[in-house]
């Protein structure tokens, strides 16, 4: 038995500040009052206690209340990427069975037509019902579902658990220490793991959270160099644009500035060279939707000596490589854990997300003699795009469907700024232009997975078995 | 599933340094290969997997590197308390069980004759054994069982699991904050929990441990005014001598000193007062053998506001009061978390440690408008003398079952020095004197359960329905 992180948080400090957003700041009680608000706003309008929902909204406090609302009616959120096209999040509507969709009234049009859903200025003007709140949460309860994508190009809803959160949270905290006026910076999406677990840490650890409703250089800069913030967690094209922003300035980050987490991709070493000059710690991090944020990470101690590495595992938390038997030797990575997903929802409820109690990440890396754990590839060629996972057969699947393309591949191009985006390569059937299948795309994609750029070729490369082999495509272009 | 804590914090922090004793040093890397040649050797003995040892010697490093030794071997270790006399030891031996005692060469003539027992040499100079060290833990093996005594005046062997102590870490260190260079001093027993937690949260924390063999003053206010070690655990006893020698000294406290945790019993107000001048700061805490540590801990900020509580509940426990539906009612201490034991071993495992998942303490309090407690009175008349429980019911068994005396009560009185000591009051069938008597109870007893007063009475207080009602015991000496 857990408590219910909300109401304790508040009992145990309740004057304490919990949150920043702009000009305004809320404290741990007056977080926890708005948010038993907010869910008796939802009892009202229908939404009960244990049902599935959905949500999505920019990162601003309205949001945060209502997934604190959502948490106090122990209600499984699906986490809606305000990224993805409509096509996209419909199919993880209907896959997930969301009852309603919260939706903040500023992305109203992000969401498919016909969905039943409550905008926030509804529920926040609604009537509040009297309801019974827990205040303890077992560790099975499901609090999040994200979904990822896989080699089938079909995305799987992660369930993430009390247990997962809090076995990632308390493993973080024994890695990189807690003090009482830590102020976390959260500049990443809170849709995903990277920033809802800033969220629950807070709750955990008691400590404060400024929240941007978008990355913001300049402000991100100042708040480092002023000693605004403490921490914070990044993916690569972000660290490099505060990198830039401090030395435009000629700052420095403050010397109470204590650490910089940089996940969702490996972090270019003249990136940590440049950190290092401007009093800037960054630790490099190895996580994923299916292990609640971090499961390694390198201290920044170990920066220069153990270059390109994503560290050691967590406290609570086992790494070991498939086959190998030796330091050094390449294979699969797999992961144990209380942080690692009991398992996916919808189409996917039946496969089992660990094997043995080992979770095969697809991720390809090593170990050496000291334990430090190398990434070498990210699974099933999976594209990273300024810290957003893209899977090939996601866009193949779409390329695919129009009918005047016979096969598609994609794969991953090195980018300045985004690290890579995705680079498509298509046999045709009949004539089409460039411009018109980019259209075709359009409604079907988030943004960021559109192609950058569309090869038209003879044929694709193929192994033995007729299967493709993405890593060749590079070569067409190189 | 939890990692052993001793080859995982070798594993993620090999080079740290762990232990310092007078002069030496040892690193996590180090203390993980010293425990487990011992825990080979101690195979090589006959002690086996999973079985249920005794332990017992003074405060060194080679007491610690055995208790790491029997937990590689996943063994129930029974701490045996050094200040108890044979027969008490007798008792727990017998209770528990045990297959064999480990006693450091120092202690041997503290344990009963006849008691199968290995000598910490014996096991330090034999060969080691090939053996299977599991690196995965469950969260109900038993570590730990510590004895502590109830009403009846029989002790019970409480089981102190991996869940128990891990809660009781996890939930601290969400409370008192965590730096890499933190330093606990360990003047308090190993074998009672206060000390035990401290090795327990130095393996999760992946901090240092000084360990000092026996409580020194001088050597204490010197670490604390030079900032060799940042937090500490004491009882009120020796944190009154901390203050003298400071206040002697004309010292104060580093700043880098953090944090003294004062248990096992009320600290007086003007303690604090003279803590705070010499820049000492102090928690007032509240935890038994039960709860694997602390349940709540005020802190050090709240210390003037709340004179004489003992704080929250830490995050994952939960305390109420039996009966009350107010703040400020009066009423038993009840407890609840994953610190909590799941029960006893010996006569008294049929005993269930909790009611509906609460643990009903026998301590009298109350918690005010804000949720902060206040401990009123140790249970069933519990004396704490210098933080060691006395529970007079044992001490009346003692007096009783001498052929003089017809009735026994005991009750605590106030004691500069001690805190409280334990006072009897004797209703004689035949003439005996106080020394007679005391040295009747001196092979039988611990030296600090030996009543300091006999007071021979016609009578004793006793209610309706014939229950001696201790607490009017100190009424016929004042």
């Amino acid at each position: 038995m857990n408590p219910n992180w909300i109401l304790q948080r508040a009992h145990v400090t309740p004057t304490r500040r919990a949150l920043i957003f702009e000009d305004q700041s809320w404290t741990f009680e007056e977080i926890k009052n708005i948010s038993v608000h907010r869910a008796k706003q939802l009892a009202t309008l229908g939404v009960q206690h244990y049902s599935r929902i959905a949500i999505i909204g920019p990162s601003q406090p309205r949001l945060i209340f209502m997934m604190y609302a959502c948490m106090h009616l122990q209600c499984e959120m699906v986490m809606l990427n305000r990224k993805l096209s409509k096509e996209e999040l419909q199919y993880q509507i209907e896959d997930a069975g969301v009852e309603v969709v919260l939706v903040d009234d500023e992305d109203i049009s992000l969401i498919p037509e016909n969905t039943p859903h409550l905008l926030f200025t509804t529920i926040e003007s609604s009537e509040a019902t009297s309801i019974n709140i827990h205040n303890e949460w077992s560790n099975e309860q499901t609090i999040s579902i994200m979904y990822t994508s896989g080699t089938t190009g079909f995305p799987k809803g992660v369930r993430q658990t009390v247990g997962n959160h809090q076995a990632s949270a308390l493993s973080s905290v024994l890695n990189i220490g807690l003090s009482e006026d830590d102020v976390w910076l959260c500049v990443v999406p809170l849709f995903h793991i990277s920033g809802f677990s800033i969220l629950v840490r807070s709750l955990l650890y008691g400590n404060q959270v400024k929240l941007y409703k978008k990355f913001d250089k300049e402000q991100c800069v100042n708040d480092i160099a002023k000693g605004n913030v403490t921490h914070m967690s990044v993916v690569a094209v972000m660290l490099e644009r505060i990198l830039q922003g401090l030395e435009e300035k000629d700052s420095q980050a403050s010397p109470k500035f204590k650490l910089i987490l940089a996940g969702g991709g490996p972090v270019p070493v003249h990136y940590l060279e440049r950190a290092s000059r401007l009093n800037l710690p960054v630790s490099q991090t190895y996580g994923m939707t299916e292990t609640s944020s971090q499961t390694a990470t390198l201290s920044n101690q170990d920066a220069f000596r153990k270059i390109g590495s994503a560290g050691k595992p967590l406290f609570f938390n086992q790494i070991k490589i498939a086959n190998s038997t030796m330091p050094n030797e390449e294979g699969e990575i797999l992961i144990r854990g209380p942080h690692v997903t009991p398992g996916y929802i919808g189409r996917f409820s039946d496969k089992s997300s660990t094997i043995d109690g080992w979770l095969h990440t697809g991720d390809i890396g090593y170990l050496d003699e000291d334990g430090y754990l190398y990434v070498l590839d990210r699974r099933s060629d999976l594209i990273i795009s300024g810290g957003e996972n893209i899977y090939p057969a996601e866009i193949e699947n779409v390329l695919m469907s129009h009918e005047a393309v016979r096969e598609a591949g994609v794969c991953g191009v090195e980018d300045d700024v985004w690290g890579q985006v995705p680079a498509a390569f298509v046999v045709l059937k009949t004539t089409i232009t460039e411009e018109e299948l980019l259209q075709f795309c359009r409604g079907k994609l988030g943004k960021y997975k559109i192609p950058k750029y569309i090869y038209f070729v003879p044929s694709l490369p193929r192994n033995g078995s007729n299967k493709l082999m993405r890593r060749k495509l590079k070569e067409y272009i190189m």
